[in-house]
């Protein structure tokens, strides 16, 4: 068997996230997968190093596979980019260590959300940013991201439900910070960390946004977080 | 009678450009006319500073009307973008000076021609950029860009049968710069003019790619604008 790495680009608007699910819903590895075995002819699991959920763009999202194919990545990438739809395409195709995972082999995932802060809506960010009305205090958020950069458990951060009886939910968070865009209104929270909880990016940065409009201080941080 | 001044953004993916045409066909006038018609009761003519072709997208499109409203710009904006929908939106509302039209009052319009100079198609640049995948040579694209640049006669440049007779087809560019983005690949072409012939800006960029490609030397600019 040979490992393939793959770097996905995708606009997640109209996927329901990475993951295979029920029959009937559109998901990127589903695509991916439908891809590989038209060109294959065999059923192939492919693996992400991050499985986003629905309306979660990916601009390099890895994923890896194992079998034994007829075609090198040279050939195999722009292969799946004709047989892939036009929201989703192959960046980069590689070939792997033996055992490669997306997954287990990742060393970190950078997540960015971006919150467009403006009374009015803005149909050229429609999808891709999170419009918040009220103004935002940017120095409240940023004293908030300190607190919860860390190891921490992060248990009120993640989906209810999302963790299994057993799991941790300590993550360490080697970055949240809170940056100004390029135009006036932009503000995106930049979330780094080897894994993190379900939904945990979301809730961070819905967290962060709640702060901005003072309905918490960033000094609850700590307590949310452990 | 009042005069309004509007800026818009809209997303141009989904309409058949700015103008009112034949029934049917979704335009930016048209949603911005029945939306002010559904709040006042009145059929109003609504002028665009530039009459931006299906698939162009406005980051601050001016527009002019005149009418006698009962409601003022701080009101009319939020309940125009109430009820217009989610590809196009009142950025300012702003009252006019009398008879102020905006395309006759323009001082000057800037487009950007968006290229992802990449092998690999984008799907989150799909409908923003246009892929060319093979290399470019900017700095021949930059020097027939300069060649551009000033009052030429633009009629090899202008639309097919774009130009009624007796219509002059010399322009005036104030500026053609070719740029290179945040992102690897990213090329920008910015067009600056008081006007611009039908189809000009989008012509101007395909000859600069042509020229990147090296299918046209610089030094052929100038006569093909004179």
């Amino acid at each position: 068997m040979e490992s393939f790495r793959l770097t996905l680009e995708y606009d997640g608007r109209d996927f329901a996230g990475w993951q295979v699910q029920a029959a009937g819903q559109r998901t990127v590895q589903g695509e991916v997968e439908a891809a590989l075995q038209r060109i294959s002819g065999l059923s192939i699991r492919v693996h992400g190093a991050g499985r986003t959920d629905a309306g979660v763009h990916a601009e390099g999202q890895v994923a890896s596979f194992e079998a034994q194919l007829a075609l090198p990545c040279e050939r195999l990438g722009p292969a799946l980019n004709a047989l892939l739809p036009r929201d989703l395409a192959v960046r980069e195709c590689r070939s792997a260590p033996p055992g490669f995972h997306a997954r287990f082999d990742a060393r970190g995932k950078l997540y960015r959300y971006q919150i467009w802060n403006s009374s009015v809506r803005s149909p050229l960010r429609e999808g891709r940013w999170h419009r918040v009305g009220a103004p935002l205090d940017l120095g409240a958020m940023r004293a908030a991201a300190g607190q919860l950069v860390g190891q921490h458990d992060f248990a009120s951060f993640a989906a209810q439900g999302g963790l299994a009886p057993g799991d941790s939910s300590v993550r360490t968070l080697r970055q949240l910070r809170v940056e100004e865009g390029a135009a006036r209104g932009e503000i995106q929270v930049l979330a780094e960390a080897p894994g993190f909880l379900r939904h945990m990016v979301r809730n961070l940065a819905g967290t962060l946004i709640e702060v901005g409009r003072g309905r918490f201080r960033p000094e609850e941080m700590a307590a949310r977080s452990s």
